[in-house]
């Protein structure tokens, strides 16, 4: 961390100030007379500092983070990708293309189950399905909850298709011990206390980047569940607000890199919530394989025009097969094989 | 609601997909076949209408929304002013400019303690203060927990100034029933699940607007609340988020008239976390007034550089002093007098 | 353009208004009587009808456009793609992926000569170099302006690779009659008076997103040239300014199919700008590629560190020869052959 | 400036590195070996210094700026005020709030001179009015241009008004003499050769920001024009782009109190662009009084649903009479009296 002081602080403001910060720090403070303004350094474990205290400091004029952040989830300490890998196939990372597919809400016995066999059958190794549904509106339909819950269990019987599923509240845990992969939805990425509990289950988390989230909170956000003891954590880009409507969201395509190089964790692509609209979902999603994603999370419904939530962005299960086949295509051109479920239904 | 159906769109197909839609919704149909194109108008409550399935159907070429998705909140349905009074002078809304002041992280009995005197002396009505701290970073200072709860209370009994503090999870809402105003921040104004929690108890909610949400989504998130059964909702405008770096986030000021003119709720800012910096948060304030707030929430702590959180944005009792006689002056041009405690200590 | 009416409004009210819409703007206006409220439609050619003056009238609640408002640029009336050919095997659209490359400034004979027939080598079938140079600084360089233009055409004369280049005022374009391709900046993308003049010259337009611009309004950019006269327009995304800081803009690669769809130019991808790294230049392109775009505009350049503009987000000709490879593989993908050319040097 | 290297340098190659940084930018620089990293420190004017080109630099891990890059509009250059005086009480700043009110568009001689003669009453003591007009749409009204400047020179005939009116494009420059203050409309804000053009006239100029530019490039636009030679610079927050939609823009409030610390420039507020509706251009007007501002720009028209551009955002002259005096009013409790013109008609 590197403090700029202001023009005209005293040598002995500086000594004051350097003992001041290494007490309360367990850093090493160096400080470096220039001409017009002297330069502190910090050195040591500077992710615990707080930068607001620094720069409430009357003698500070600025202050620049030189150390990222988070640590878990940084791929300067560990270099090799994490791999989430279910068995039977169903891995994400690791050079597989996965693909997670399934309807926004999950409505009914045979709606779940036969979306679930057509996603499968056409590339999918994970099913989603909302239970627990965030609405903007009260009045809007808000899930099965734990009935949905119940559905995507039979659903998976009957395909093995792990099944990744949205939590909205700490208090809805126990009802979580059977889902393959616990979501966190966009906006509760910094729900602090949820990402907590989060951590201290042995299941993978997909978290999801905020509306208005940077990346690197998001990766802050995934450092709150490693810290907590949870190191399987899958990020999930799937558009930030911006002054653009004619989508829903503006799909950040360029954090799919930037995550892939900040951290070892493997990151997906949300298409349906990015664009908001199901013709978009094929071009971003071929985008994001092109980017160097390690897979994408696919609204499907089967009757998009009756779906309980989000018709708008799903696509149909014949459009679904087009999809995965050219991303599979797509793919292969960057030497990735798409994770497919290994097991006899 | 107004839909604007594709051309080329058969008589027959706009019957039948009236038909489909009256039988959803419980809203009537109208068509009005024009040259190009035919519209439909749906008339009755289409609060609950799902713009997302409409705009599935593969006839629609768009939808407009006519009537306001949020009802309770709604100043057309309840033209008079919500006025929260918590008696003995603290009292927000109704022609008096209530101010809430304090630190943002509870640290200490003395420093509670000390700097609850120097606001009520300043002219603040309620005390703020931050005991769960919701933090980017899992490294930095959470909050004193329960036992801040505690010291806010030692410091009411001194007082006699109501509390305002945060509520991170519905789990914790056992703690905060001596709370006397519970706070909502900007990270969870879409943390539904503790939205209805709140809507359950009898409470004032003090609720903040996300970073990246609409007006009139901040309005959906009070109607959360108020569908649950608690009408006394405080709404707070603290600065979004944009592309501006100079400040922690933009405040929005033009909200402060929207909302008042669409809803009858009070409606507070929050200087201080709008701009991130202490000496930004007096003009800020003056502007706050001049826009028709009902109150203003400021950061004040006695060493902003020791503070354990958002020193930044603090300022100091001397300082506040200062604000709150200015935004008394202020006020009175607009026919505004303060809200000011009227209890001995 | 449908027009809904304030709750109350009289049928003598609407008579009147409905016959001043219509005398005004040509156009034939229904009126549609509901049970709250009434709503009229506009038939007829609604583009030059001005929605701001409509919202003005008290009688009115709320104005939506059906009708887009640009015409020229519209695929709906121009079906077929364009395709801008320069001959020998230099164009953008039709099938062909085109690659633009070159220093993001002109800065020697020898730079830009050199340069030229790297990226020619390497797949490239026009030169990019900045002559006349948009800083935010007036302290930084500003560009060679007309010597660069001469060095531009030294560079294509050894090459023969068409050279594109900005232009930052009507005043230049004197200087700009032997340039093959000219270009709007981000910057001037809403200058309506450069657009109008460039809107009266025979040579293909490449008009680049501004940085606050919606997709409507690029395309109502791109209108002002057509409506002059000129129908040669190329679109570029280039990034949009949002919260996000980790790159200089965030790449909108929705807009690559949504300008697809709604037009008939052709639209390329400037990754160098978008992400203002070099190192990302690579992710983006290929995502631009899988997303439909018709061809990439990228800043080579020598030596980077030594740049005179833009820099960090400069490849060296090697890794620009491995991009370009990189990228006809992706685009035969789907199904697009490398824009190269075929004359001789 | 402070320059962070990448771990790893050695003591060689920041030697070479910062020989090199030396002789091409004429500052002095100081190597600072930690622990961990070095780092660099540039003393002397790093304004010209190009932050691109030293990020390109493969030994460069992050560069950050301490000195400001604008230097004749820094306050710290020259501390007191400037002030725009144009005689017979037209002034602007230097304690004074000047109120520029007028026409979005002038349409005739009788409508300039009627608007003109009822703001003057109401407070008024600039007349605005556009006859060059930016207008998205090439089908829309494009102002009544030369003719516009003839007849706003009648209107100040009859009131004695000095006149403010906008400027697109350098080539009209000579139509402009007999203008006294000319705009740069937020779409030209980087239209920098036309800066460098009013640089070199001796007529203040009002720059307005542009919808997606911060607060430091718009003090780099004044700086264009400044380094020009022309010092008479006013500069205008007239609301940025964020993802709200109830607003046409949304007023940064928080840019008023930060560009008067920043610079001496005088810095007035256009309410009626910022919100697009005329009901909010009072709240917003008290809200930058409050903040600071030393003067407002408000559109008035005599008929808004006739005018023929922005006719939602415009007040009439009798709702701009109870603003002007409310104004007055608010300008009041912070020590300042409204500029008014003392001429004799």
């Amino acid at each position: 961390m590197i403090i700029v002081l202001k023009p005209g602080t005293s040598r002995e403001q500086v000594e004051h100030f350097s003992a001041d910060l290494e007490k309360r720090n367990g850093v090493k403070v160096n400080a470096w007379y220039g001409e017009h303004s002297t330069v502190l350094g910090l050195l040591g474990d500077t992710a615990g500092v707080d930068i607001e205290a620094i720069q409430a400091n009357e003698l500070v004029e600025s202050v620049k983070r030189v150390q990222e952040p988070y640590k878990k989830s940084n791929r300067k300490f560990h270099p090799d990708d994490t791999v989430i890998d279910l068995g039977h196939g169903s891995a994400i990372g690791g050079g597989r293309l996965a693909i997670i597919a399934g309807p926004c809400s999950v409505e009914s016995e045979d709606q779940i189950a036969d979306i679930a066999r057509e996603v499968k059958g056409a590339g999918a190794a994970f099913l989603r399905g909302g239970a627990f549904k965030p609405r903007t509106s009260p009045y809007a339909f808000q899930g099965l909850r734990a009935e949905g819950l119940e559905l995507l269990r039979h659903a998976r019987a009957k395909t093995g298709l792990p099944i990744v599923t949205e939590i909205m509240s700490p208090a809805h845990l126990i009802l979580f011990e059977d889902v393959d992969i616990i979501q966190v939805g966009a906006r509760n990425m910094q729900n602090f206390e949820l990402l907590k509990e989060l951590g201290k289950c042995d299941k993978p988390i997909l978290l999801k980047r905020g509306l208005a989230n940077t990346i690197e909170e998001l990766l802050m956000s995934a450092e709150y569940i490693m810290a907590s003891g949870n190191d399987r954590v899958i990020l999930c880009e799937r558009g930030i607000r911006t002054f653009e409507t004619m989508t829903r969201n503006t799909l950040d395509i360029s954090a799919v890199p930037i995550l892939k190089k900040l951290s070892h964790l493997p990151v997906v692509v949300d298409p349906s919530h990015a664009s908001g609209h199901s013709w978009l979902v094929e071009p971003l999603a071929m985008a994001a394989v092109a980017a160097g994603a390690d897979g994408l999370i696919i609204e499907v419904h089967n009757d998009p025009p009756h779906a309980l939530s989000d018709g708008a962005q799903s696509v149909t299960p014949d459009e679904f097969r087009r999809i995965a086949s050219h991303v599979e295509e797509v793919a292969g051109v960057f030497g990735k094989t798409l994770s497919r479920r290994d097991d006899q239904e």
